[in-house]
C-alpha cells in the first residue's frame, strides 16, 4: 500500500458547515433553461467561485463566453509535469416546474427524514459540493497533494452545454488533464456505490414528410393522394425488423462485441428484472432478442422515435389528409460508432425507402456525441473502487448507463482525459422532478469516500 | 311531354327581392360550432320559418329537441295519398374564423363582381333559399302543385347533426316522403350543372396504444421497452399493402363492382387530371392501381389516417419514450358497406396485428353513415336533368362525391326516400373558408331550373 495517509474525517461541526454551505448554494435558483433567471446564474457562478476559494484553490476565475453564463475555473497547480485531475460539475439546475408538486418550495431547502430537499440537491450542486468539501478538507488538514487539481464548473449543462465547444476552443489548452472526474451519475442503491464505466452517445434528427401543398379533405381526395401520415408510418416501420433489430445498412458498423470481460461485469449486477418491469408497468421487455436486457440498455445502440405528429389531434373528428407528417428520431450510440456516420446512413436509408410521391426533409439536430467506455480494470478505477468500498463498506459495482452526458464525451475528446464517473445519486433522488433531494448520510459518506480517493491518488497517480 | 306549364320566370324586381331576403338571412351569424352563438341560431330558425311562410307554406313550425337549435318544418300537404317531396337544408353555418382573411366582414354581405360574399352564401343558406324562392314563385303564380311539399331545415348540419337521430325518432313519422331533395353539393363548373348520384359513407375510430405506465427516458430505457410510436407505426402500416389496397379481411365485403353503366357515366366526366394534380401540388396520384382515379375517389372505399400523435413535438429535443401513441382513422364507405361491420373488422385486424407487449384501446367515434348511390337512369333524375339542361343550356353531369353528407344517409334510411342532390356550389364558392360567396347569375338561373323541376314534378311524379 502507498504511504499517503488519510486525514481524520470531518467531525460533526465540520459536517454542519458543509450542510450550511450546500444549503446556501441551493437557495440560488440557477435555472439555465429560462432566460429570466440569468441574474441568478451570475450570482450562482460567483458563489461557485466562493466555494472554490473556500476549498483552498489559489487561482479562481470566471471565464466568459458571449451569451453564456460564466464558466468557473479553480486551479491548484503544483507542477505542470505532474498529473492533472480535472473535476467537472455544473451549477445550473433543471426548471423547478411544476412547483405545485413540491412538498416544500424548491429553492427553500428543507431537511426531512435525513434528506435535504431542493432543486439541485443531487443534480448537481450536491454532488459537486462533495468534491469541493473533500479537497477543502485535505488542504485544511495540510495533506500535501502532489498532483494538479482543476475544477471546471459550468452553468449550461441542463440545456446540453450549447457553448461548451466554443469555450473549449478558447480555453481548452489551459485545461489539459489526465483524469476527468465527475459525479453526475447514480449509486446502485443506498449503501451500494457504483462507478459508471460506459455512457451512450447520441445522434438526433427530425423528419418532415410532405405530399400535397396543402391540407386536403379526406372525403374529396381520400384514396387518390399519398397520405403523409401513412407514408411516415411505412417509412419508420422500415427502420427495424419486427423484433427490434435496426435494418439500416451500416448502422452497427464499428459496434464492439460484448466481450467475456463485459459479460462478467454485467453478471455481477444485482439487476432485478421483475422489479424493473413492475416499476415502469410493462409485462415484458422488448428489443433485439440476440442480446440480454442489460446489454440492450448499456452496450447496444438504439434507434427510437421520440415524437410523431401530423393531422388532427383534438376532440372528435377532422377528416383531413394533412400536407405534412413529422417525426423526431434519436440514436443512442456506443463507443466506436461515429455520430456523423450514423446520421448519414440513417438518412440514406430513409431516402432509399421513401414511398413514391413523397418528399422528405431530414434535419440533423444539435446534441451529437460519441459513446464512452472505460476499462473497468484500469488502475485509476481500482483506486476509486478502494476508496468507495472503504467508505461505504460495500464494493462498488461497475455500471453502464444507457443515457448520454454530452459534456463527458466533449471533454474527453477535447481534453483527452480518462473519464471517472463516481455517482452518488440514489434511485429516489428525483433529479429533474419535484421533491429532488439528497440523502444526507450518503452526502457525508460520499465526502469521506472522496477524501480517501483524492488521498490515494497522491500515491497511485504520481509515479515516483 | 306533360301538360304542366312553367310560369314566367322571376323578373328583375323579384330577383332584387330574392337578393334582399337572402342578404337579410346571411346577416345572422348562425355558427353552430360555438355555443356563444346560440341566440343567433334561435333568431335564424325564426327567420327560416319566416322564409317558409313567405314562400306560401301553410303549416310552419319550430320543433324542439332539448339541447338542439329548433328544426324548422314547413308543410304544404295536398293529400296524404299523393307523393311527398321533402326539401332539406340547414340554416347553420361554419365558423367565420379566421376573420382577418375575409375581404369584407363575413356577416356583412357584400356584392362584388357578380358574387355575393358572406358566410353561408352558398353553404347552405343560399342554396336552400333557391328552393324557397322557386316554391314561392310557383305558389304566387297560382300554379297548382299536385304533390305534398315538406321543408325540413336544421341548425346543426355543420357539427354533423348530433341530434338528428333523436329528432327523427320523435318526428320522423310525420316526415314520410318519396323524394329527398337538397342542394348542398356542387356544380361541375360555372354554367355546367351536375347531379350528385353517389356519396361516400363514413366510419370513424380513434386508437390509443400504450406500453409503459409513464413516459420513459429514451437513454435509460431505450432498446428494452416497446416504444408506442414505433408500435403504432407498425400497426398502421399493416392496414394496407404498399400500393394502397386495404389488407383488412372483410373490409371490401359487399362493395359493388364498377359496372359498365358506372364506367360509362365516369367516361363522360371532363376530368382534367393534370389540372387536378397541379391544383393540390402533387406530381402523381396514389392509390389502389386496380382502379382509375375517379373510381378511387367516388366508387371505392378508403381507410385514411387523419391524425397521428405522441411524444415530443416542440423545438429541439426531448428524448422521451412516450407512454402512449394516438391515431384517428376514417373510413369512407360505398353503398352496400355496413359501417358497423367495417369498424368491427378493422378493430379485429388491429388487435390481431398488435405488436407484443402493447395495449390498444379502440374507440369508435360518432359520425357513422352508409354510402349513397342513386341510379342515374331513375325517371326522377331524368326530370331533374331536363330542368337543369333547359335552364343552364348544358346537360348536367352525373357526378360522384367522395365526401360524406351524413344527414343524407340518415334521412334516406329513416324516411326511405330517394335522395336527389342538385348542387349549385361553384368550385370557387369557398365554402368553409374565408370569402365564401355565391355567384349571382348561378343563383338566379338555379332558381329558374328549380321552378322548372318542381313544375315538371307535377306531371312526372303524379301518375294520373
Amino acid at each position: 500500500m502507498e504511504s499517503f495517509s488519510v486525514p481524520p474525517f470531518p467531525d460533526e461541526k465540520l459536517r454542519q458547515e458543509h450542510l450550511s454551505r450546500l444549503i446556501d448554494y441551493l437557495k440560488i435558483p440557477s435555472v439555465s433553461a429560462d432566460p429570466s433567471y440569468a441574474e441568478h446564474l451570475q450570482r450562482c457562478a460567483a458563489y461557485t467561485a466562493d466555494q472554490l476559494r473556500w476549498a483552498g484553490l489559489s487561482e479562481v476565475e470566471l471565464l466568459s463566453i458571449p451569451g453564456a453564463p460564466p464558466y468557473v475555473v479553480g486551479r491548484r497547480m503544483v507542477d505542470e509535469s505532474l498529473p492533472t485531475v480535472l473535476i467537472y460539475g455544473h451549477y445550473d439546475v433543471q426548471p423547478e416546474t411544476p412547483v405545485e408538486l413540491w412538498t416544500t418550495p424548491p429553492f427553500d431547502p428543507e431537511i426531512r427524514d435525513q434528506r435535504l430537499f431542493a432543486r439541485g440537491a443531487t443534480d448537481d450542486k450536491g454532488q459537486l459540493f462533495m468534491h469541493v468539501a473533500a479537497i477543502a478538507h485535505l488542504l485544511r488538514c495540510g495533506v500535501d497533494i502532489p498532483y494538479n487539481i482543476i475544477f471546471l464548473v459550468e452553468g449550461e449543462e441542463e440545456i446540453v452545454s450549447p457553448n461548451l465547444q466554443r469555450f473549449l476552443a478558447s480555453y481548452g489548452a489551459s485545461l489539459k488533464c489526465d483524469l476527468l472526474v465527475l459525479s453526475d451519475t447514480a449509486m446502485w442503491d443506498e449503501g451500494r456505490p457504483a462507478i459508471t464505466t460506459s455512457l451512450r452517445g447520441m445522434a438526433l434528427m427530425e423528419l418532415t414528410l410532405s405530399s400535397a401543398k396543402r391540407d386536403l379533405h379526406s372525403g374529396t381526395f381520400g384514396g387518390a393522394v399519398a397520405n403523409p401520415l401513412e407514408m411516415m408510418s411505412r417509412l419508420l416501420t422500415s427502420l427495424k425488423d419486427d423484433e427490434g433489430r435496426v435494418l439500416v445498412e451500416g448502422f452497427y458498423q464499428g459496434v464492439l462485441p460484448v466481450t467475456p470481460t463485459i459479460a462478467d461485469e454485467l453478471s455481477l449486477i444485482p439487476f432485478n428484472e421483475a422489479l424493473w418491469r413492475q416499476e415502469i408497468g410493462i409485462s415484458e421487455s422488448w428489443g433485439d432478442p440476440d442480446y440480454s436486457l442489460l446489454e440492450r440498455l448499456w452496450m447496444r445502440p438504439t434507434l427510437e422515435i421520440n415524437g410523431l405528429w401530423g393531422g388532427y389531434n383534438g376532440d372528435g373528428v377532422k377528416t383531413v389528409l394533412p400536407a405534412q407528417a413529422h417525426a423526431k428520431l434519436s440514436m443512442r450510440l456506443v463507443p466506436n460508432q461515429d455520430p456523423a456516420h450514423v446520421l448519414s446512413v440513417v438518412e440514406q436509408h430513409l431516402l432509399a425507402h421513401l414511398p413514391p410521391h413523397a418528399h422528405l426533409e431530414v434535419k440533423q439536430l444539435p446534441g451529437s456525441g460519441r459513446g464512452i467506455r472505460v476499462d473497468g480494470s484500469h488502475p485509476v478505477l481500482q483506486t476509486v473502487r478502494r476508496g468507495l468500498e472503504e467508505a461505504f463498506g460495500e464494493a462498488p459495482l461497475l455500471m453502464g448507463e444507457g443515457a448520454t452526458i454530452p459534456v463527458v464525451a466533449a471533454l474527453h475528446e477535447a481534453l483527452g482525459a480518462l473519464p471517472v464517473l463516481i455517482g452518488f445519486a440514489l434511485p429516489d433522488a428525483k433529479c429533474h422532478a419535484p421533491d429532488e433531494n439528497i440523502h444526507l448520510p450518503t452526502l457525508h459518506t460520499g465526502i469521506e469516500a472522496l477524501i480517501r480517493i483524492y488521498s490515494y491518488f497522491s500515491g497511485d497517480l504520481v509515479q515516483k
